[in-house]
């Protein structure tokens, strides 16, 4: 056994509280190199008198996984006393190895508990707890100034008709709060049950991630009293609302950085950015922190303690007079861990079940430990399926890798709320990573719709809507129904149905069943207590002859999306086709 | 290249900032098995407008250590942004690789900074900040009831004439703070220049684990103006004084748990505890939560806002009235995280250079994080000394792998100031462990002294006090000169007053130059700007031939325990022997 390969820390992805009762422990070892591997396990303080040593239990441990490198292993446990010493009994077909904190061993040492592994104590209000209701969520992302001009009397200077032409950085085409509220029933027809709107404060831009007034709403969408009133209709109608949160920075005419601009090192507010020197100057490089080097958006000081003040009134502000539902935080990464703390604490005091969702593109294991966020976007998923779906930049096996190894990078608690995206206002549209070709768009909606985590649909990807990098992926949404892809938006609306009626595929463990690199085709299993559902994936250009791994003698498996029971061993999936199969163990009589 | 041994994730021991402009990246490899790591780098948002390729630089990393598995590499960088998006070059012979967050690559790639690994800004407030006198104390562990009885009026009932009989788990020997005050010339003399304090807060047992009241001074030991006069004291000799923080547990006669006794589930204080159900029963085992099973320790619910209010209170009370330096913080892995950040908070803010030392035998890195504390007792250290000095357990190559493993598990800052003991009122006495061969001890101190982080001597330890377990470990100290081991006394002074005079033992580098398990012996360097200094160690029992491992045709070598300048290559190091030597480039005349 590669002992360099064998990996485990408390406690992060490793070792960690589920639940107040259950803890979960993982294993990383050398891909198909170890074939069982057992915890050994038991309280810190109790000890087996008679032989005079250290009194563990022994559990097998299941294969949850693996990845390119890597096979990885899992069990849940529940110590009676909320502690746990622990360590692992890895097998091959020669030989036994224990790992444990020390190093390893022959044999499982029993004279002394400090070899192990230590979980000190489940103390409750450390488990990583987001809301419960995210599982059950999925979102539609809406860029306010492109989905619905409700109201042209609010339209800004300038603005283009609905759709006119191709967005450029600068054009406005009036979208507004009252065109979102006159569309929430077509949401409701696709099943979405939670929207995130990208910024709605004050702004000049028309993405409005340059806030002028993050007390106002933007005049060109409307004014408090219409979000109060599209919050409720949200609300009535089921529908969760996020708003965008954008901390890092501020805009440049934000009253305070005006101010440092006109008064300098006199300003009061000169300790709200972070200056390098005076006079500010935004040439060649901005002499002043910014969101990457856009003059335009000067970081803010969240460690000064007036700018923290100042940021967390906002986030409560809009929360406590507006009921929101979720904050998601623009380039979270760059902002400061301790505001994120701060952050957590105060949002939560108000209203805690509300969602905290970071923007973090990278590994985000830092921000995921229970006292900052609840999720970040997951774009390490984004670019998988990406990768696979749309580009073919890897073959399924590579895929499967990818899914693993993200999966297994975080806690299961963390992986049942992530934000699950294809595409958003900062990625080219789907369908144009498609190459236009539909059929691979359903694909990936298939992959996402069925995978665990809080799936979010960018607007009007549903429906087919194209376009490349930002500016351009944010077009105006069409709302001619013989413009839409009407048979998009029936896929995408049966997989929300699905995944609302089972909830193995909601929440259900998942498992590669097979992958081939040949004919391109996933298969995987969703499982949740009783409900096990198969889904097969054929991104190849041929037809795929699938043969369900298993009898079908004691089986019945049900085409969930044509509702005809299976007969045949053997099925043919069409060229980029799939299957979503619910499979229920037949009843003896 | 291995590349299941290959490991690298921020933030933690890999990735951290070490203040705040300086990042420092570290790369775990298999042994012996890369010739060459070079970290490439650069600005998240600096592109290279002309290639249209990610803009970054490379530099060679050092190897840092090995230990039994791994090789590990270092670098600092100070990103001109405070943003950092890099990945590794690894050579071997033949290959190159490069290594990112997305995985190996036969060549950096260049079209996206995604591939790599990002930190994404260093943030001054998350800098972990422990207080830099800190890397300049060597601390004295006394346990009152035992180091010296200055007023015999306080003692308390049966107390036992001074030293007469070996301490059992019940006796008193009348130590107090008069006996503290008294010997606080001794402490000078030895060069000690902080004392932690095991508790001293009223409580039924000798050892004071067991709390009656947080804000009483035990009477046997004085009263609150006698401690007044021993901080003042202490202070006024340039020694810090740290107190002991029984929060996971309060003493079986602490009011509140008298109240729950009494008045069972209809007392108020019922949620202050962790109570399984009523009435509380002590047998078999507690059917409320206890430290371990010790019915007469019940543990507190710290996640309770009136216990958390409470024991705050506590701590800035004694930082406040009688300005205290530190705090060490007992069984602190069975609290909760969320208590440990506020209380950083709440102690910090009334002094911002309070230490916060918490008692974790295993590995802490969760609390290392910068928000909670500032060092835990390095019980892997202990224990790494333990086996090779003491024990004979582990020979010269095995006791670097365990140093060596045990520093690349935590960052550099918090290595500096990480409290290095040998042993405490929790384990055997190190002469005992030693077999009484005074020589060991020696050579253990040796070691200690010229490590870095902040060492910790347990009281008597320096004049050969013996003892096993614990209550044996814990006898009174011996202060009849005639006694005391004057000659191990004379060495930890020595030691102590060489680590305050160079730099380089105290935090200097440590690399070991070599190891030898036939000799057993070990030589490593400690290195501080240009400070050298070499020790060597012969845990042997037979003399050894020693030959420096470079020319002293250039090189001034001083024996710094005889201050002789050496002129041979070659030396004869006795027995358990050791020499530590500074060595100096000879001036070009």
């Amino acid at each position: 056994m590669l002992k360099e390969a064998i990996y485990h820390r408390p406690k992060d992805a490793f070792a960690y509280a589920y639940d107040e009762r259950t803890l979960h422990i993982r294993l990383r070892t050398k891909k198909d190199d170890v074939d069982a591997v057992y915890l050994l396990f038991g309280d810190p303080y109790v000890w087996d008198e008679e032989k005079n040593e250290w009194l563990f239990f022994k559990q097998p441990m299941q294969k949850s996984g693996t990845d390119r490198l890597f096979d990885y292993w899992f069990i849940a446990v529940q110590p009676p006393y909320r502690r746990l010493r622990y360590g692992f009994e890895l097998h091959d077909e020669e030989n036994v190895l224990v790992y444990t904190e020390k190093g390893f061993y022959d044999k499982a040492p029993t004279d002394d508990t400090a070899y192990y592994f230590c979980f000190p104590f489940l103390n409750r209000i450390d488990v990583f707890d987001a809301p419960s209701w995210v599982k059950d969520t999925v979102w539609y992302q809406i860029f306010p100034e492109r989905f619905a001009n409700g109201n042209p009397k609010l339209n800004p200077p300038n603005t283009l008709p609905w759709g006119s032409v191709e967005p450029t950085t600068t054009s406005f085409f009036g979208g507004d709060f009252e065109g979102i509220i006159d569309h929430l029933d077509y949401l409701v027809e696709l099943g979405i049950n939670g929207i995130y709107f990208t910024p709605i404060f004050k702004a000049p831009s028309n993405h409005k991630y340059d806030t002028i007034d993050y007390f106002e709403i933007d005049p060109q969408f409307g004014d408090k009293q219409t979000f109060k009133r599209l919050v409720e209709e949200c609300h009535k109608k089921g529908i969760r609302v996020m708003l965008d949160a954008v901390f890092n920075h501020s805009g440049y005419y934000f009253a305070p950085f005006q101010d440092v601009l006109k008064n300098g090192e006199k300003s009061r507010y000169k300790d709200w950015f972070h200056i390098r020197e005076f006079p500010l100057q935004a040439e060649p490089i901005p002499n002043y922190d910014t969101f990457a080097f856009v003059p335009e958006m000067p970081k803010l000081n969240t460690e000064n303690p007036e700018v923290k003040q100042y940021l967390l009134d906002v986030a409560t502000y809009w929360i406590r007079e507006f009921d929101i539902d979720g904050w998601r935080l623009d380039v979270a990464n760059e902002v400061d861990h301790q505001f994120w703390r701060e952050f957590r604490q105060a949002v939560k005091a108000i209203k805690p079940d509300v969602y905290i969702l970071g923007e973090i593109w990278h590994d985000a294991m830092p921000w995921l430990r229970g006292d900052q966020f609840d999720a970040v976007m997951n774009y390490p998923f984004t670019n998988g399926a990406l990768n696979y779906f749309a580009k073919g930049h890897v073959r399924a096996s590579e895929f499967a890798n990818t899914i693993i190894h993200v999966w297994h990078n975080y806690p299961q608690n963390v992986n049942e709320v992530a934000f699950n995206l294809l595409g958003s206002h900062d990625t080219p549209r789907i369908l144009t990573e498609c190459g236009e070709q539909k059929e691979k768009v359903k694909l990936m909606f298939t992959f996402q719709l069925s995978f665990s985590g809080s799936p979010c649909i960018y607007y009007g990807d549903e429906i087919g809507l194209t376009g490349g990098k930002d500016p351009l992926c944010r077009k105006c949404m069409v709302w001619e129904k013989e413009k839409q892809d009407r048979d998009l938006f029936a896929h995408v609306q049966t997989l929300i149905s699905l995944r609302k009626q089972y909830r193995a595929l909601r929440f259900g463990e998942f498992h590669v069943l097979e992958t081939n690199d040949e004919t391109n085709h996933i298969a995987y299993v969703k499982t949740y207590d009783d409900e096990t559902i198969v889904c097969v994936l054929n991104n190849g250009e041929t037809a795929l002859e699938w043969t369900v791994p298993f009898s079908l003698a004691d089986k019945t498996v049900t085409n969930l999306w044509t509702n005809e029971q299976m007969t045949e061993q053997t099925m043919t999936i069409e060229p980029y086709g799939f299957r979503v199969l619910l499979v229920q163990a037949t009843s003896a009589e």
